[in-house]
């Protein structure tokens, strides 16, 4: 008799973004007039790169010849790619790595929900709170936690670290016994990013208490301070206690492409139940190896064409546009009166309630009044109670309007 | 202080593919003027379909607009391929199912190996003997055996089906208690297929006996004979036991193009601990909606070009080529006076060492004398000791002269 994974009978039956769905698709039923416009998913709304439609199209043409015709590909990526991420991401940054140091794959919401199995089953892990659901629910799916308090909305046996507006939305190294911590910087949701001296504390606090550190820099090419490292790779000592994960989701706008890769260093290891060392290069090999065929062909060479001068300075331009819309919903909302984070370094503002609303009523408040949909940040985890999050990847004409209706509302007055 | 997922360390070091391919190395290296002809791996030749370059084409300029520009798609894939699948594949065998009950992938590899992820940890699975290593590998990592036991050259814990000449290479239902089936029918390696009564068979059992069929379908394009099903699910009462992997990898090409599905049927349950049965449907959609941003776009618009009466038409012809070339090989053979299997359901054929030899020196004269590269069976588990696999998927031009080199070594006179 089959039993099913009872850890999956701990996730509550609700998820954020569908429950946002519901409530716009009944609003927007009863009031078929309004207009509503949506900064709530972080999904991005320009199309790919010239560059990068011609060499998916020249890879389109190989595919269709028997002479150049691509069957199974490396499961980590073929070399043309690692050997032009290696040069375009790291070396430009003095980072040097090997190859097979760069696993290629389908998208970093694979990659960060996946990463997990190569470490033991007795795994603790710290997340940020507010985070990225996938980091949590991986785990919960993995049998990592404890069951879900409702009372709390938080899981026992997980280490939590609060991102509040004192310590400037920055996870802080945990204090308990902890073996891996996801780190996303610049961060998802709140837009806040860490400077090389905190990424520095990290990394020695990673080193003295043995823990791994998974960081997702899916919103790397969003920075514009010169003091927020792009890498963690860029911090000395790093390639020992770090596995970086990137994505060209946001980069390249590659959110229906699908591609991202994994930087696992020969030098980061964990240890086994007798305290030997292992590497967890060959672990993530092999696990790849085993659970994965490869990114298709036609899109590894869509990845490779953002490398180029021309595709860099076409996804340049994309991501210069949606840092233009960021900053009118930063800049728009603060003269509004609001109290606003992010926006910075990042796509993403977190902006704080009026007057101590509840994050989920003043979701409701702007879908009703202004027709515009955000995401309430305590979907996110409860620290993100009383923010919300507003993302840039609209179009402008679509973000401006939607930031004035919001000013409109005159909610300081 | 992390600890590994000491599972990992039960896989024994070498890996079949990678074995072979050191040997081919080596060989080449010391007779650069050999001519080699690899009918090992599982690997396609034939170009992509042009109606599926086509729609590729189309779709790429689709993602280059703005205005048809496509980002986050839905976890399971876009609703015009799912209902693609249903009426191409499912309907036209009189098999009903509805959108949510299939969940479109990267590739069979990835949800083979995932699919132990939704069940509890007290797995107890059964796989034929010789087999697809990644059954196996997948559940090994999860933790779901015991340590390999090299002298058998089998984990512990784990149930094996024998698949021998005296069974007709048929795995039959096991008799220990066991929660989960792997069945690849028509089979890899051995290139038989099992019939309807055959599979009735199955599925009664799986009734009676309370397990789950993970049904894998990969070469059900390859299938001849009128006996032999198409979908387990043409077998009434199958929707209640089994789970359907089918991939676009041998019937359209797309190895390095990476598209897959799995049917979960609404009517398909497991059980929790305490004995209350639980619908399996809703647990992997769970899975995909955490670990997996669904297949790419354009990779989506070629699989359904598959669909279309052109596509449809051009990728049999190249299944028509493969079948010639497996008829080439079993007839060829024969004709050498080897006993060979499979090869009529099927692009692989199953062929037996002469005089009893072991497979892997059966492997290393054909390569050394033939210059042919083949797959020993005993890699796939030690009831394929005595055997070779040779696949199909070669050009026709090299799959006859390959042949008639293994002929001319006269090794039954």
């Amino acid at each position: 008799m089959a039993h099913v994974n009872e850890n999956y009978l701990k996730l509550p039956g609700n998820y954020l973004f569908a429950d946002i769905a519901k409530k716009v698709a009944r609003f927007s039923e009863a009031h078929a007039e309004a207009e509503i416009i949506r900064l709530g998913i972080g999904d991005v709304t320009r199309p790919l790169a010239p560059a990068i439609v011609a060499a998916m199209h020249k890879a389109v043409d190989e595919m269709g010849q028997a002479a150049t015709f691509r069957g199974y590909g490396p499961e980590q990526g073929y070399e043309f790619l690692r050997r032009a991420i290696i040069k375009g991401d790291y070396e430009s940054r003095n980072v040097s790595l090997q190859a097979d140091e760069v696993f290629v794959s389908d998208g970093a919401k694979t990659d960060v929900a996946c990463i997990q199995e190569i470490f033991g089953n007795d795994l603790t892990f710290a997340v940020a709170d507010p985070v990225y659901p996938v980091y949590l629910d991986s785990n919960v799916m993995a049998g990592h936690t404890g069951d879900y308090n409702a009372a709390k909305k938080q899981y026992d046996r997980v280490v939590y670290l609060p991102c509040t507006a004192e310590n400037g939305f920055k996870a802080q190294p945990p204090k308990e016994k902890t073996d891996i911590v996801y780190l996303c910087n610049p961060s998802n949701p709140t837009g806040t990013a860490m400077s090389r001296r905190e990424l520095t504390d990290w990394v020695q606090a990673a080193k003295e208490n043995k823990f791994i550190i998974i960081y997702d820099s899916a919103y790397e090419t969003y920075i514009t301070e010169a003091d927020v490292p792009h890498s963690i790779f860029e911090i000395p000592g790093a390639e020992e206690v770090a596995i970086e994960l990137r994505s060209y989701s946001k980069c390249a706008g590659f959110t229906g492409t699908r591609c991202a890769y994994v930087v696992v260093p020969h030098a980061c290891k964990a240890y086994t139940a007798d305290g030997r060392a292992v590497a967890l290069n060959p672990l993530w090999y092999r696990r790849q190896c085993t659970f994965f065929n490869g990114t298709p062909y036609v899109v590894q060479r869509a990845a490779e064409a953002y490398y180029s001068p021309e595709g860099r300075a076409q996804c340049l331009a994309d991501v210069a546009y949606y840092m233009e819309n960021a900053h009118i919903i930063r800049d728009g909302l603060q003269n509004a009166g609001f109290t606003v984070y992010g926006a910075t370094n990042s796509p993403y503002a977190w902006v704080q309630t009026p007057n101590g609303m509840k994050s989920w009523d003043f979701f409701d408040l702007l879908l009703t009044k202004a027709h515009v949909v955000t995401t309430p940040g305590e979907g996110f985890g409860p620290h993100g109670e009383g923010y919300l999050r507003l993302t840039a990847f609209g179009t402008r004409e679509n973000t401006i309007r939607a930031i004035a209706r919001i000013a409109d509302l005159k909610l300081f007055r």
